[in-house]
């Protein structure tokens, strides 16, 4: 048996209550009719997945400061940054449906490397403030 | 004596060649009358300040697939995720002068919080990609 | 020709004076007739293996103040933050071995995927230390 | 000023609403009398600061599968390997109250010290998982 | 359609211009006749591929401070630390191309075991610095 | 009160039986009058303590493959990849005392730099192997 996630899952077929609930309302929210591998390993405990779910919709759904777009390169990048491939495939996904092409793509790797390399070569620096603020790449 | 960084710098003054022409660039490019101290000690090796330089500039300065304001918030989950204090803090004060306000800062924190502990989790399952792809939040 | 590591290992067959003898206590420490291929791959320098299974058998399987559960847990997690699939793998079935059930594993998931999301909010934030202790749930 | 977060803060005496009820709950659950700086500076987003501090209440409070000392525990070791100094420091208090002593905390670090090595050898070796399951140490 | 990167790349055969220009300059340097999946990728964005090049080739190539060997172990080293599995792969071929043998790469990965436990022990414990200056392990 | 670590310390004046041993062995072997603040702390489990010392002794202070200043690059190298100060701090002191001059210094910050930003567009890309080898950068 090939599994999708370490522990076993609760399929849409055996869920109910709370579960049953937040299922409808991911598939309903992501125009999606299946239940992706991560939410169905969170319903082995329904509190969790609840709570979970309402907190992701709240931050990325809800209306808020920033665009749509802008917020789903941040999960992007913190996808990348963090190398669960599961959350990488996802938000690369995404951010093709978003609009972003093969360039814009490019583009975000491009900055997350440069700034993964500068940030490394500051830590090991130890480099401390300076005494006035500067505003990275300027205007 | 406190230091700035762990290696000795090379301070505007004692500059010359090749190490003038890129601290010039700088001050000019960034609109200010000082050079940071993460430049002043890659000025050790002059080719790596320079090329390192022009490299960020190419990515973050030249017109490009995205905004100047995405490119900076790019660069601001970068430094979180790598911790870089150093980074933070500049790309901060980058942050907030480019317009984003508390509400909007806490809201790129909460996403990182939320994205963070999600690609732990699929980490933690091994989470295998689901048949067909969904797009992060919807929407 | 698969390979089970990068570097060549050292096969019981093969194994002789220091090695053999590490070999042969790992087998009836852990009740098992084969040498998992981390120690295999650590054999190519003797004393490395020997140092490392001695440290590890102090820690882990002599009398301590914390219980052999709790323990084979802070393993597991540690391997979680650290992402190698091969100790994921050994310290999930360990988990199992030890009678945590589906459920049990979850709430570690979750109290992982938590944790990593606050940690990372308090690095953005350089949240200073409170005036006052208090004791991250209470109860 | 001195501040104790990036951005600004909800003072207890200028909150309101869902914030003001968050906050009453934070100090009657944890039995402090003040809000931490992390939750503080959460509630710029009232949203966020009540579906994060319900989702952790949810998972550390509530009578789950482990133990209240377990589950701090996990909580511990996930801040060390973040690196959040803010977690380390809280989650440090928290074991001590919980009954910890130094030498239970010693044993803590060592297993994490132990593992953090280990999962290192095994990414760098891109260990293949064994044929037969076994047991981490045994026992 | 087995994909080598999540972006298109662009290939010899449609290369013209800058790219060709770096693509000719890279099987030239290394003495291989094909271009390396990582260099196909960046060249989506022909001047970041020429930019990060030169700044490798100024790095890694030109005669400076360090052996040629040295360099390739730090490159080799980092690239366990960060966990890209490509790169893991590209410097453990670089490492033995070198003349490292298993003994060699042995001793190289038990370093770096040994020093992930330590630092993360020292994060642990916030490990103040010493009042004088020691050197590691002596010699 | 300032604490050096979390945890209190085994002072030498208090030591005994195997941690004095051990204190002996670290002061004679180091040169060095004191025992630095991350040994005390481990004396609190004197078995922890002799097996860590040893082991580190083993693979960096007996001739080996790689020459010591090798060895040392890469301790330095884990410690900024790692992230913890203390070892940073040591690692620093040990380079300089190696013999490394600030430029040598500054060329190994460079090699983090470039190559902890190329894992992680490697990361972000999950860039398949090459169908034939290739060596770093050549040479």
């Amino acid at each position: 048996m090939t599994k999708n996630t370490f522990t076993s899952v609760v399929d849409e077929s055996s869920s109910s209550g709370k579960v049953q609930i937040v299922y409808d309302d991911i598939k309903k929210t992501l125009g999606i009719d299946f239940i992706p591998n991560m939410y169905k390993a969170m319903a082995l405990n329904p509190d969790y997945l609840e709570l979970t779910w309402n907190r992701v919709q709240s931050i990325m759904t809800k209306e808020g400061k920033l665009d749509k777009q802008t917020k789903d390169i941040i999960a992007l990048t913190v996808s990348i940054m963090s190398g669960s491939r599961y959350c990488i495939d996802v938000y690369n996904e995404t951010a093709r449906n978003e609009g972003l092409d093969d360039e814009a793509i490019t583009e975000i790797y491009a900055i997350i490397d440069i700034y993964s390399g500068l940030n490394r070569f500051n830590i090991a620096q130890q480099t401390q403030k300076d005494e006035k603020p500067w505003y990275g790449c300027g205007g």
